[in-house]
């Protein structure tokens, strides 16, 4: 029994009001992975990276309780490398470099000792890899969960909606829910992605929560009103990661869960927001993640 | 013991996506006392109209429990007419044509048999009315409530001012809160508008909820996800009245009833954006708020 997470792992800089760092590690796969450990300690990780990857960072995510056989190191060449801007707003940003390097060629060989895993977290990645990672397990996981971003919609729309076909669990931003379904309504966006294929929809809202839809039940989870975010990057990886970190703990798969998923999930994307990058998320207490769960509990909380 | 609400109550025109209306009855102290009348029976308003305001729909106001003694009818003169259009997305909208009339020169006479009032709600109006109430009430209310706009923001910020100052609940939306303390975050933007003289405020998200502030505690409340908003015209004075008629009925002033508060007013108004106008708030059933209000507390409610 395990949780499999595929996605990026790779470099990125990035810019923000407060300040600007050199290239940091970043990818979906290792925002998933972190956001994870800290409530599954079974996680194996399908990547690919360049020989400018440091090792230390490799043995950091071991740390982490993260398996890292299907890590994939590719002598000879560079790991993938994002740059972007933030603007003001924290909301928007500007993409000012993107090389693909490793990933041009990514085949993501899935170990042998992999094909236990029950949980899959399907990171933000070309649609055609997340697809043929679903096809190389030879037993269907208990639960997919898939990230993807609009990137994806533009530029591989039938790829994607193939893949969409396959998961139980899709992961998006308003903006990308509205641009998939063609509707301007959240409930009807929901309601049409949810015949594309996924038993469950979450789409997140950045700093207004999230919404999870499933059947005819919806559940409206707040995010942490915050008076600075100091580097949005990975904060929706993260949020994946931990949902499914919080799945694979509990172990059962039902709409109670799922609520309690987002609530973790949302907690450790509230830190990942204090820091550039990564960093926040290296070294969380358990005490720390236990005191920002009870600031949402009592943050929605009403009694009638 | 009693609840005074000022406002306008006025024709508004409205066209949206599915269809358009002739002259119908909106105004700000219209939709905050039919959405108070759901909580509270002691209703007593402020307002000004023209010879050409129906008799019949002040009587309706009547049968809701609002004492229209306050009411100012002018002969020869006409209502307040407000006419807008709104985009698609139904989040913004155009206004097309504005004819104060009336308001022009409103003088909000107070009734002696209104000095008893335990209750304001300053429904949006010039602030320096809002004031003028304030000063011509012999005994302060227990609790003030204002309601504002990002209007009187761009033209007559020193008098907004003055009177956000004397109140104890401010109420605007998240882009106006971001207008008047200057800051993006709005957690930053709450905690400098409560340095500015209320004691609690309420941030308006529309289709995200709200977000109650008071010293260091905050509530986040959704709102129903909706597939439909036929017309948002008058949602937030409809929100306010619900608030404050509910804070009438409980009779305490504290966080937690303000939560709950929150909770009702954002039922009443997602009744209000069912259909054109005021027309939805003018028949509910108490099963219909009921079921309503169950509605908030399952999408919101998660046990860890």
């Amino acid at each position: 029994m395990s949780l499999l997470v595929i996605g990026t792992v790779a470099f990125d800089a990035i810019e923000t009001p407060f300040g600007k760092t050199d290239k940091i590690v970043g990818g979906s796969a290792t925002f998933a992975s972190l956001g994870a450990s800290y409530f599954y300690d079974k996680i194996k990780i399908v990547a690919v990276v360049g020989d400018d990857f440091p090792q230390h960072e490799i043995e950091d995510l071991q740390k982490h309780n993260v398996n890292t056989e299907g890590l994939q190191v590719k002598q000879g060449e560079k790991s993938f490398f994002w740059s972007g801007r933030y603007h003001n707003d924290m909301n928007s940003r500007d993409t000012l470099v993107t090389e693909l390097n490793v990933l041009e060629a990514f085949d993501p060989i899935i170990p042998d000792s992999y094909q236990d895993c029950e949980y899959l977290m399907l990171g933000n990645l070309s649609p055609q890899v997340q697809q043929t990672v679903i096809a190389r397990l030879k037993n269907r996981p208990k639960l997919i969960v898939m990230d993807t971003m609009n990137f994806w919609m533009d530029i591989a729309l039938d790829e994607l909606l193939k893949t969409i076909q396959l998961v139980d669990v899709l992961t998006i931003n308003d903006a990308e829910a509205r641009q998939l379904s063609g509707e301007f309504s959240l409930v009807k966006a929901a309601r049409k992605i949810l015949t594309m294929g996924p038993k469950y929809i979450i789409i997140k809202k950045g700093e207004h929560g999230a919404l999870l839809f499933h059947e005819d039940k919806i559940f409206s989870a707040p995010a942490l009103p915050l008076a600075e975010v100091f580097d949005p990057t990975g904060a929706g990886d993260t949020f994946a990661g931990g949902f499914i970190g919080y799945m694979a703990k509990v172990g059962t798969i039902n709409f109670n869960n799922m609520k309690n998923a987002i609530i973790f999930g949302s907690a450790l994307a509230s830190f990942c927001v204090e820091k550039f990058g990564s960093e926040r998320l290296r070294n969380l207490s358990e005490e720390e993640i236990a005191a920002r769960i009870q600031e949402f509990v009592g943050l929605s909380k009403f009694e009638l």
